[in-house]
């Protein structure tokens, strides 16, 4: 099966997050991009991953390329299809290939989409399409011996997912079983499974970050799960404590983008804390759903994304960083392998078998 | 337009929450229940309010009565429609009566109970339905000058919307322009408005509460809004963190009820913390969304439940409460008028116009 991925307008780094989530980890032959704006390039110059895929102007190039399912690669706040992706979904449909969608709208409720998939016969795969009959949080517990975590953020879009893959990662070249739990439409299209917890209706976010976390849990001696936005997100806070709250993790990775000072799409309105305040604020937050006696959840390493800045600064914020907390930090992208085995190295060192 | 409230085998005060409410605060003309568990008992006797409703055994006595609604009026956390409730919904269906239901899960997704629509004519309200086109939280102010209430709690159903109603009454005694918000099934049929928030998709849920907000500030002095769930509740506390964030008042009521000491439905496994713990911890959580310079928002006063309790015990938890938290506390069922009003009177005076 190949793929193209449409971000028409948005093939960048700051609006084409699930693009590049997928050129990176997704076990998937992506095949081109569509975004007649830089078509010609290669995907690497836009977004720095996907060395070798081209960007194409049309869905009929991709196609052309052999593409049978097209993947809509940006995830901007909200979730409306932008308009400027319609005509290229349309002729997708119109021609029988598979849409996968991770926005909140549904592909099949524009009429003239719809209107196309009936015409080619082509089917939508929705990746934010909750499961059925959901549990309520908080009435399961997960097998004995197996640990948690989960990745917790400054902000939405600060590098939660891939930090959680790069731990699983880290993990296992360290021999341990370990399973990564997808949360948000990227990781559900790279891991090819999961619950986007932003979709699901609200009473149940907590009950499917653990109904994940359960199943993953017989399966793994470490499961580690994808945050979600950030407890001091005006938007996002809800989805944030209930995935904690749901996956009741035993130990925490803090992530953070070097130079994000403001909550993203909130201009100065919003700062952010410090992050040894998002260190108390997590840990708090976390206390608050374990009964008194229970050990508590631990913040035990910090992820940083530093994609944005010179490698002196890279390394001068990992150090700040680390000495602000007091804990390791990395950023497992930058520095390659290392960085996450150091992560991993302080995960299994705060929670022995 | 006459109603009926469906509570078969559940009219009772620990299961038939909307029914109670409904019978206390809606103006409506409500004619029957039907609980043929219960049948020739009068509604004040089951549970407390509603003297001179008659219980009655099936939809069709009701519809005798002139019913022309009838009102699902228990709300089950998990929110499936009752097995025993199907075929007196169907009745009515069938009778071309119209169903209101705040469960999650839909009349009409029940084949049989479409059919029986069908058949009868009849219409459906489903007062979880989200509206279309939610925004995402934190990008719309207030009306200056408009002052925000949020009513919090130690647990889900302690008497949060009953205490936001009594408080809005006491603000009007006091000539104050307020206006009740409803975030649940129950708010919403006794106010005729307002969205579940804990029915929306989950990334909506402070989109939604700063919308119906902002909206009644355009019209009140002050907004009291109707808290769900709890913090520290391991299945909904992401609803309750998106409502305080979304609806970001400028002060809060913690609503306990006497005698509660573990999270309702969860056993012995989730102990309810101190009350000068939630003061701590709503305030916390409300901080996190608040720039840097904001007056912080506090909790003011304390609404209690003694409903279960004798007299004695209901004066000895209320001092007690205001002892614990040093703040003024009331019950604002069992005191009258005079408890709301000692509500009102500290939410004026912690925020003067």
């Amino acid at each position: 099966m190949k793929v193209a991925i449409l971000a028409e307008g948005q093939f960048a780094p700051a609006t084409a997050k699930t693009a590049i989530g997928v050129l990176r980890y997704a076990p998937l032959e992506v095949v081109a991009v569509v975004d007649s704006t830089r078509a010609g390039k290669d995907a690497a110059d836009c977004v720095g991953v996907g060395a070798g895929v081209p960007v194409v102007a049309t869905v009929d190039e991709a196609m052309a390329r052999g593409a049978s399912v097209l993947l809509i690669g940006t995830a901007a706040a909200g979730g409306r299809i932008p308009d400027a992706f319609r005509p290229g979904l349309a002729r997708a449909l119109d021609r029988g290939a598979t849409v996968w969608n991770g926005l909140h709208e549904r592909v099949l409720a524009d009429p003239a989409l719809a209107a196309a998939a009936k015409r080619g016969g082509a089917n939508v795969r929705e990746l934010r399409e909750p499961p059925a009959d959901l549990p309520i949080g908080g009435h399961r517990s997960r097998r004995e011996g197996a640990r948690v975590v989960l990745t917790v953020g400054s902000d939405a879009a600060v590098g939660k997912m891939t930090a959680s893959l790069e731990i699983v990662a880290a993990l296992r070249r360290a021999g341990e079983r370990a399973e990564f739990v997808a949360t948000g439409q990227t990781g559900i299209a790279i891991a090819g499974q999961g619950i986007a917890v932003d979709a699901v209706v609200a009473d149940f976010i907590a009950g499917a970050a653990e109904l994940m976390v359960c199943d993953a849990a017989e399966r793994a001696d470490w499961v580690v799960v994808e945050g979600q936005g950030s407890l001091t997100h005006p938007g996002f806070s809800g989805v944030t404590l209930g995935l904690l709250h749901g996956a009741a993790p035993d130990v925490m990775v803090l992530c953070h983008e070097a130079m994000r000072y403001g909550v993203k799409g909130y201009g100065d309105r919003q700062p952010l804390r410090t992050l040894r305040e998002y260190v108390r604020i997590y840990e708090d937050a976390a206390s608050w759903r374990r009964p008194p006696g229970y050990p508590p959840a631990r913040v035990v390493a910090v992820a940083l994304n530093t994609a944005d800045v010179s490698e002196d600064l890279a390394s001068a914020t990992i150090a700040a960083a680390s000495h602000e907390t007091g804990l390791p930090a990395a950023d497992p992208i930058r520095e390659g392998p290392s960085g996450a085995d150091r992560i991993a190295q302080a995960l299994r060192e705060a929670v022995p078998a």
